[in-house]
């Protein structure tokens, strides 16, 4: 693409260096932005600036904060006996969105890949087994994708966890609410069917 | 959505703020964009206001520009007597792709759409007549979109140029090259058929 100036080039280049945004979307939010004030393109711009300078991770569960202590594991009313391991912090947001849970949390920042070259060092399970070991932590609960990534973390989170006198769980997987068996796949529905809960009134 | 930090949510706000980006993919983005080094996010940021401070627009053309006249009109070797009529720069940096245009543009900056509340005097059609009316201008070519708003568009400049001895023109509409017949819309065979051109070797 020729672009007629440098500038409208480098704000196409920041944009389409952001996922799922190719070049054509990225000049056209880039035109989009051209037409609005001049003073929210610089909040726009500052926005980031901000974020990247004042960001901070808390030192308990690494979820983002502007302190050293984040919002959950500063309020006293949260049970820190529970760890609730969750693969980033947009699970984190919708498990909060729940309100069914009020324990703590801890942002693992990843999932187990080999094929993408992560392994267990490039994500804060170490983190997480010194809070098990230094904390007074009665249950672990383990919050990740049903996918192979996340299956594959569950297993080795589980063997590294299983020496400590602690009560290790899993998010149940079933069938989802509202959902129409005869469509589920069946994967789901045998492991539905293996994993069957009592019935009660 | 709850979010973490109010940077976050004012980082997703300002992403949300494009078009086609919803407040969950602005989250996706956000979390992507705290992953890279705080220099590159600052240069990010840095983008957007360099932008709206430093961009110009061309006096003549209204092409994007550093300066007060933009690379094209600046141009010794393009024929400044024949004028393009685009939408914006997205379809003037389209045509300067195909390499088969030497002349000049005009940027409306638009179309005119009732239904949108854009009417002539939303977009540059008043500066289009004074070039026409004061630059020696031999021809003007129409080249937007063949949708009800660019034909909206093409009408209302034509009634207001034909009093001018200039020669009009649109870009060609037909068949795109490489279609197959059989998969082309009727509107757009009928077309081509009723505008059929003279057949050369």
């Amino acid at each position: 693409m020729n672009f007629p100036t440098k500038l409208i080039e480098n704000a196409v280049d920041q944009l389409s260096s952001l996922p799922g945004i190719g070049r054509k979307s990225a000049l056209r939010l880039v035109l989009h932005i051209l037409k609005k004030d001049k003073i929210k393109v610089e909040q726009f711009g500052e926005a980031f600036i901000q974020l990247i300078n004042k960001i901070n991770y808390c030192s308990i569960c690494y979820n983002i904060s502007e302190s050293n202590l984040c919002e959950i594991c500063n309020d006293s009313k949260r049970d820190k006996k529970i760890i609730c391991v969750v693969e980033d912090i947009r699970v984190m947001m919708a498990i909060e969105g729940t309100m069914q849970y009020k324990g703590a949390y801890h942002i693992l920042g990843g999932l187990i890949s080999p094929i993408d070259g992560i392994g267990p060092s490039e994500i804060r399970v170490e983190e997480l087994i010194n809070r098990v070991k230094n904390e007074d932590i009665k249950e672990v609960i383990f919050a990740l994708s049903t996918t192979m990534e996340g299956d594959t973390t569950n297993y080795y989170l589980f063997r590294k966890l299983r020496q400590y006198n602690i009560k290790i769980s899993s998010i149940a997987k079933g069938i989802a609410i509202g959902d129409e068996l005869e469509y589920t796949d069946e994967i789901t529905l045998g492991a539905a069917i293996s994993s069957r809960m009592p019935y009660f009134e």
